[in-house]
């Protein structure tokens, strides 16, 4: 009995987490139950409508579990998919029904039976298309479903124009209940989403600079260059990490975009939003996230210390081409979120460049060449490297 | 006309190349096609049958087109889902119709609506906790179904156990019937293409390696470090950019593994295969890839030219490095395959990091001071990150 107690608080205790990491997932739950019930009304209260639709009601309300998505992009993506599709399927199916019957009565079966298989083998290989997959995937199976069953329960009852037209009408019903109240209550835009995802990683970025550059001021007190990073200073590791959840940040990117595609313009966004633009930017941030990853396995892995000496003469630049970085990606962050041009983004990448000129020659010309060269250069290269990335990423921000 | 003419072209030509890339596909239309036939069987011949479930054999038809997946690991899983889902949601939808029969019959729809709105948004607010959406999302949008369905039509009719029990049976002959013609007939075991996919990446890494080689090797021809690689050798330059691909494998491979669970043993995975596995010998595959991409983003994008002198130095080493690297790579990626110990990789890996030690004190003492440390050190320093990623995938994979 204690240990059910203590499951049930388990569960209790994880239900909260989730449901404070996005309170809107919250609001979704109670959003889906509200538009079932409303569908259900076709049951419950009509009579005469129910008179009309028999268990083709049903239709509705399956309509609206399967099509109700997080977002208002997603479910109207969703609906329209399942509607076009069911329009197609229908009229599809009701032309095989139809030429089927001209047939003789032994034929008829072989014929519908062969069209079925001929349209399902053919959707379901357009499915393997990745363009389609993207955006219609859900479209060609709802076809293929479609399809099927009229053809098939076609062949008991005659009255195959009826079903595909109550069948479309009832999913109709569904869908418009479906968006209506996925767009009415506390709407969830993929577009703000993506928006919102591609400035927090940007910033995620901007993070582990500052992280950098706290830890290499640090070390100006401490001699231990490593120790120091390992033991005390746990939640600066922490700050270095988060850029982590941006190296594989690509599926949820365009899951996202598709979604934001099929939104209408609203709010802030009101011109048609370039969404391959975000793509774009994010790729880029993605592109800068694996040079970090390079630099902080790096900066951790290695056993290396170096003397005091040259130690001195590197810190300074590498602070401040991490710091200029650091401003550089949190103006663009903000200039992302308030859709405004980086202008001051391009001068701290600039200013960034400079140190990063001053350091290499400070390097090519500076250093006793008894050292341990190994240990500082990547740092500085690295950053170097990143300067590209940032200021090709300043490009892209400025479209926006 | 030429217009549409050119478009089915285009088309015919894009079909050819989806069915070409992957011929599995093809198959995998036709046994669509073929399990939707078999399950409408159950309409057509058996008048006895069509007698009990009327309508619902309509469902068998639905469970094959919503289940039926690429590989059979992924049509188990959602058939399991889908049945037990079926099974749960019925209960407790039937156990929801006969308390409401017990109050009121002016409560009855109320409790019944309250009943359903509250499991609904129960269900959907589990879909958002990260275990149960890899594995079970799929099944909790069937029971919020079942259940509406269930309390809904049940309110209408009192043969609410009969539709309960029709619609669980009729569920469970298709997805017999898919999981039948998917294993049956060319099955595609999930299982095999993640491990094919885990050896084919690394090959990938491997492939990186070969063409830095034979770059490298090709400067000791040419004086002018970039432009070869810029002009001529487009070959090479593609074969540098095989690894890409590995970038982005994370939301592919945990697919698989997510499929591959489901699937029992067979075949040449007899015993349990640990999935988990892969999954961390993908993650640091990837890891290896990120620091490939710093160096490759590194010696495609810099402008330098450095004299010839280092270069003759460095290049040695470099070469060796990147060959040992790349042999070890492709050992491991053989012992994935054949699933014996990668021992003769371990052997490559210790001789790479033998040289790259090497090359690390020629950098300390060999060079004059006056020459462009920067341009050759990283490549330097990201080889022997490599190693250190190369040695971490040797341990993973010797528990293979």
């Amino acid at each position: 009995a204690n240990k059910i107690v203590n499951a049930v608080f388990c569960a209790q205790k994880e239900a909260k987490k989730l449901a404070k990491d996005d309170p809107r997932r919250v609001v979704h739950s109670f959003k889906v139950g509200l538009a079932i019930i409303l569908v259900s009304l076709l049951y419950y209260f009509d009579d005469p409508i129910y008179d009309g639709f028999g268990v083709s009601a049903m239709w509705a309300v399956m309509t609206v579990v399967v099509i109700f998505e997080f977002s208002v992009g997603a479910t109207l993506g969703k609906g329209v998919n399942r509607g076009i599709a069911s329009l197609l399927g229908g009229a599809l199916g009701v032309g095989a029904h139809r030429l089927a019957s001209f047939t003789g009565n032994k034929v008829e079966p072989i014929f519908l039976g062969l069209s079925v298989f001929l349209m399902a083998a053919v959707s379901s290989f357009l499915r393997f298309h990745p363009l389609l997959k993207a955006r219609y995937d859900y479209g060609l199976m709802i076809f293929i479903l479609t399809v099927s069953l009229i053809c098939v329960s076609g062949y008991r009852d005659d009255e195959v124009l009826d079903i595909a037209y109550i069948r479309l009408f009832t999913v109709l019903i569904g869908g418009a209940a479906s968006v209506f109240i996925c767009v009415v209550i506390r709407p969830v835009w993929a577009g703000e989403d993506l928006h919102n995802l591609t400035a927090a990683n940007i910033e995620k970025l901007a993070i582990f600079f500052q992280g950098t550059t706290s830890f290499l001021s640090s070390l100006q007190h401490n001699l231990e260059f490593f120790k120091s990073f390992d033991e005390s200073n746990e939640e600066k590791k922490a700050s270095l990490d988060v850029y982590k959840s941006v190296l594989n940040s690509k599926a949820n990117e365009e899951s996202l975009a598709n979604s934001a595609k099929w939104e209408p313009r609203h709010g802030k966004f009101r011109y048609r939003q370039p969404w391959d633009q975000y793509l774009k930017v994010g790729a880029a941030t993605r592109e800068c996230a694996y040079r970090i990853e390079a630099l902080s396995g790096y900066l951790i892995n290695s056993e290396m210390q170096m003397p005091a000496e040259i130690r001195e003469k590197i810190q300074e630049p590498c602070m401040k081409i991490s710091k200029e970085c650091s401003c550089a990606l949190v103006e663009l962050s903000a200039a992302i979120k308030k859709m405004t041009q980086a202008t001051r983004a391009d001068l701290h990448v600039s200013k960034a460049k400079a140190v990063s000129k001053n350091l290499k020659s400070l390097l090519k010309t500076g250093l006793s060449p008894d050292t341990d060269l190994v240990d500082i250069i990547p740092a500085a290269t690295v950053a170097s490297l990143l300067l590209e990335i940032v200021s090709c990423t300043a490009q892209i921000a400025d479209s926006v």
